[in-house]
């Protein structure tokens, strides 16, 4: 069986970075001229994943706007889920669990299990409980193939303080908070090879700032939302990430999204020449 | 409308502030004789909410153990909170999610509004990327009489590195990232009167090791889990909590529920009982 890692450095030669965020926003779906429903966020999704299948290799599904419509939102959920994967699609569900001991570990079954009516390639976690509270999910994930990425730098301006916040003992006395979870990672993953347990950093995080080096994160896959509606250009990627721009999954959403149905296929389609373009150069 | 806070210190006065944890682990499910399934999980569940509603004021489903078993699961738990509600208990959805922006909306819009199929009292949320990247979930509580919960100061021994790491600028600069958590809410409630925005702080949690003040807690509802199973003892609240135990949510889960579903009244009484009288000595 092939690692998380594996699959993931694979994709990015044969079908590139890019990623595309499914997010149903109750706007979007207007746009769309959707009913603001379950029904209509399984079409803008289904719609989504062919776009993604004819011309990326990863979507990332924001399970929010599933859960807004209830068990309703969750079986359209599993169907998109299902579908993408089935187109050979990694899927990461954009879930940002985060617990304890068996609870975080249902978190991993339920999102990470071969089966599972949920079943994604990987998840997005949230470690404010510490990246010790996620180990019984990582130890899952690489049994099954699996991937996680937990956050560690943001790009919003309300998480600058508890980021930066600086940790007093252990380890990684003296790192900020983010910089101490990248490094928690990297001991995850090999250095040698991509690794399956990646972490989220904002496509406008400036790593200097929260204390991060581009060093620790040589063989961790890189989750950077942000790209298009939040102001990052896929242009500048490579001058953002520098050596380690070949790990970053680069996340584009509403900026795709907003183009509609007829318009979606074409707008992905450029957004991955650029991204192509600006790795290449 | 009554806020959240004044449903709930009603609450503590009629029914005391015990509060069931619904955590349908699979090993419960077996101790119970029950299909590791959505329907074990409903039987369950059930069962749980009729004993607390014959005994206590509030629970708290862990979403967790309804999302392993996907949609059906998420039906379930569509029927556990609209039974728990109906019964007039108070209900927690322990979900801890956190994201920014249209998206933490979205948790919020899924989980407090009226009429929404998932609609609970009050949910759990992480602020990993900031107490200010909640604001509109918080705001959206307010209007509907809803309350939440915010990741402050955990149990569990590998955050202690996160939630001691300090703060290096802005309001809170020198504080603990708890304390700072703890700060911001406090503005966000009324001193004079029991709040509607809460924190999450481990009954194991030694308050001065986190930098934390009890002074700054004084109008915070504060969710405690991990009494019983975890370790603390609910005789041993006010002495953990002192001048804010009235403000404390004491959550059982495990230790309760593993008496099996002909035990489960009689538990729940004893754990009850005992609260109110380490409560009024």
């Amino acid at each position: 069986m092939r690692s998380f890692g594996e699959r993931l450095a694979a994709v990015f030669a044969d079908r590139g970075q890019l990623c595309l965020g499914i997010d149903p926003h109750a706007f979007l779906l207007e746009a769309w001229g959707l009913p603001d429903s379950a029904a209509g966020v399984r079409e803008l999704s289904m719609r989504a994943v062919d776009a993604a299948a004819a011309t990326i290799g990863i979507v990332k599904p924001q399970v929010a706007f599933f859960e807004r419509h209830g068990s309703a939102g969750y079986a359209v959920l599993e169907e998109v889920l299902a579908v993408a994967r089935a187109a050979g699609l990694i899927v990461i569900a954009d879930v940002k669990r985060g617990d304890v001991g068996s609870t975080v570990a249902a978190y991993g079954e339920a999102w990470l299990t071969p089966g599972s009516p949920l079943e994604a390639d990987a998840m997005t976690i949230s470690a404010y409980q510490g990246v010790g509270s996620i180990v019984q999910p990582i130890t899952l994930s690489r049994a099954a193939g699996k991937g996680l990425f937990v956050l560690a730098a943001t790009s919003n301006p309300e998480a600058v303080s508890t980021q930066t916040a600086v940790i007093g003992a252990g380890d990684f006395a003296g790192s900020t908070v983010a910089a101490g979870i990248v490094g928690e990672v990297e001991r995850l993953n090999e250095a040698s090879a991509l690794g399956s347990v990646g972490v989220v950093i904002g496509s406008t995080v400036n790593l200097n700032d929260y204390g991060v080096q581009r060093s620790a994160l040589s063989g961790t896959p890189i989750l950077a939302p942000g790209f298009g509606e939040q102001g990052a250009l896929l242009s500048d990627l490579p001058q953002l990430y520098g050596s380690v721009s070949g790990n970053v999954v680069a996340n584009v959403g509403r900026s795709v999204l907003r183009s509609g149905a007829d318009g979606i296929v074409a707008e992905l389609g450029r957004h991955a020449d650029e991204l192509r373009e600006a790795l290449a150069s």
